[in-house]
């Protein structure tokens, strides 16, 4: 998306054609800062340190890094090695293997000496697929908030259509568009008179930092609230619509995503108001069902949660502790959201139940 | 409570006899600084700049500008106008109305040349009452924790009982004991092993700041988490009990408590976790019925939203932003839960259901 008029992307290729260059997501909304990533290593750090976070860019971002490891070897074991470094990265994100695989099936049909020219070519590739995803991702949830904007505007005369998200589910979660975010952009560009309610999203504030940044940037109208307010604003009428991403669906539907997403979910349900995920289908765990059961939750450094990082008086960044010394503090990066409580999930191909009816109906080469 | 050994109030006359000591909770939890009232002007500062917070206290801290004002000027315009001022501070706590209420009742009682003593003498028994009130609401509520604990050690061999509680409930928020936070002191210091999940409560991190605070100098385990996460742990079996405090409940149960608490109530419900809201009687509102409906919630300053003030590595206490310039904020204080969602209600006289039924069964004299 635009970047104060200037169209960008979250990855791309350097200008000598053999590094790659980032946002470091870490900097942001405060500081716009580019990293050159010329290594294997560069990636994995990128990831394991959320320089580059959200399920499509972290897959992005290890396709990339297959490619600068095939660049200083491309021998079996190397690319082997570098597969399992980068698949240790995070332990949530489902894109991240599926990358992994995309590149390895890639470079497994090619001889040695040109898998590294393969490599650059393939990882290109998924990141154009996607761009694409996401715009069709956005086109197909658009017709979400357009039919919720005309019936706020029967039902209460309503001058805008209020959409709440949680996390950073934009475009800087993903090569460009973003998932959740996308439908949003597209309803704006389309001159829907859509407002965000932002999810501040603690501990690591991809709401308040991300969210709120791009929205900002590309001039969609939106509002910054506490993780806690989601629900008393349902409960007056002020959410017309949740729209949520996801780091992994399963097969039945469950929704894994950022931590406090089933929180809404509940409010959601008991507001009546309709909550949906959007999600490219590489993000569907088709090997897992019950996903509160099985999907392993990533516990974080407590510091994420003890400490605030934003921008002092003076202008300078800085971290201050909010908790008192001595007191310990969890950090759980996610949770699962049952199916019982989606409405519905926005793919690519279009918007289905979440059920194994559901999404089954959408993928049907998943059948039998 | 104890802070490093030493027992302490939130709100004590001082030495002179006639100005009134707090603690300066908006230095907290990393300054430990008592201000000093004098004047009816100090008073609701105090409250309306949460200098004190919590209803019990702000009720207190009122009675106290009460007894200032009648010390500058004991008329009844005087008097009229200093309860006004007070009443005008904080829109949503009853307690301020109910404390306000208690002092022009015992001044009228007599001549005006005799209100300044008879203010300071009702000042001192509204805190002794709501010590009283709170121990009470402690031991009734140590009932709930102890049957959690023997429940969870028979089924599934638990070596503590895991408390979560949101915002602060605590000694902090009344003039000693707490209401939410009683039950966990009287269990803790009974032998039982109460462990407590401490939520955050953003926007103004009461959770992190003064309940963290409170238990750690008291000696109670705890652990800081963020208002995301309550509803993961429910889904895993990591907490046992909910036990929150109110500004208000209504007659027919509605429990109005600081923004995000009806979330929590959602995830307990939907898990199966008991959740308890625990309350001196003199916050329940029998004028009102339907909270949602009934009830106005505060809308803050949004900086409190888009700024978080923490200690810096040097030391210095420092606000940082952490949303991008221009980004707006919305900062709701309260919301309502519905008493559906409320397992029961913890007051001094006993615990009842939430219901008009189990109001009016503790609190006969409201029949008919």
């Amino acid at each position: 998306m635009k970047i104060n008029g200037t169209p960008t992307r979250t990855i791309w290729p350097a200008k000598d054609g053999w590094a790659v260059e980032i946002i470091d997501q870490t900097r942001l909304p405060h500081e716009l800062v580019n990293v050159r990533l010329e290594s294997l290593a560069d990636a994995a750090h990128a990831i394991k340190a959320m320089l580059v976070r959200g399920a499509p860019l972290i897959g992005a971002t290890a396709a990339y890094g297959m490619a600068l490891a095939a660049r200083a070897n491309s021998s079996d074991l190397a690319l082997t090695v570098a597969y399992n470094i980068l698949h240790a990265t995070r332990p949530t994100a489902i894109n991240l293997k599926w990358a992994l695989d995309q590149m390895i099936t890639a470079l497994g049909k090619v001889p040695e000496d040109q898998r590294m020219a393969a490599a650059y070519a393939r990882a290109a590739e998924i990141c154009d697929e996607d761009v694409a995803i996401n715009s069709a991702i956005g086109d197909n949830g658009a017709t979400l908030i357009q039919a919720a904007w005309e019936s706020a505007r029967r039902a209460r005369g309503a001058d805008r259509v209020n959409v709440l998200t949680h996390c950073n589910a934009g475009w800087l979660a993903t090569v460009d568009w973003g998932t959740a975010i996308a439908p949003i952009y597209k309803a704006h560009d389309a001159g829907i008179p859509v407002h965000v309610w932002v999810d501040e999203t603690r501990p690591r504030n991809q709401g308040a930092s991300l969210t709120a940044r791009e929205l900002n940037w590309h001039g969609v109208p939106h509002t910054v609230i506490a993780d806690n307010t989601g629900g008393h604003l349902m409960q007056h009428g002020m959410v017309d619509l949740c729209i949520v991403g996801t780091d992994r669906v399963t097969s039945n539907g469950d929704v894994c995503n950022k931590i406090g997403t089933y929180l809404k979910a509940l409010a959601a349900k008991d507001n009546a108001v309709p909550f949906y995920v959007a999600l490219p289908s590489p993000t569907i765990d088709w090997s897992v069902a019950d996903g509160i059961k099985e999907i392993p939750i990533e516990e974080r450094d407590a510091a994420e949660q003890t400490h605030m990082t934003g921008k002092a008086a003076d202008g300078s960044i800085v971290s201050v502790q909010v908790t008192p010394d001595g007191s310990p503090a969890g950090n759980w990066g996610f949770d699962v959201t049952p199916a019982r409580l989606v409405s519905g999930l926005i793919t690519e191909r279009g918007i289905c139940a979440a059920s194994p009816e559901g999404l089954r109906g959408l993928f049907p080469e998943r059948n039998g």
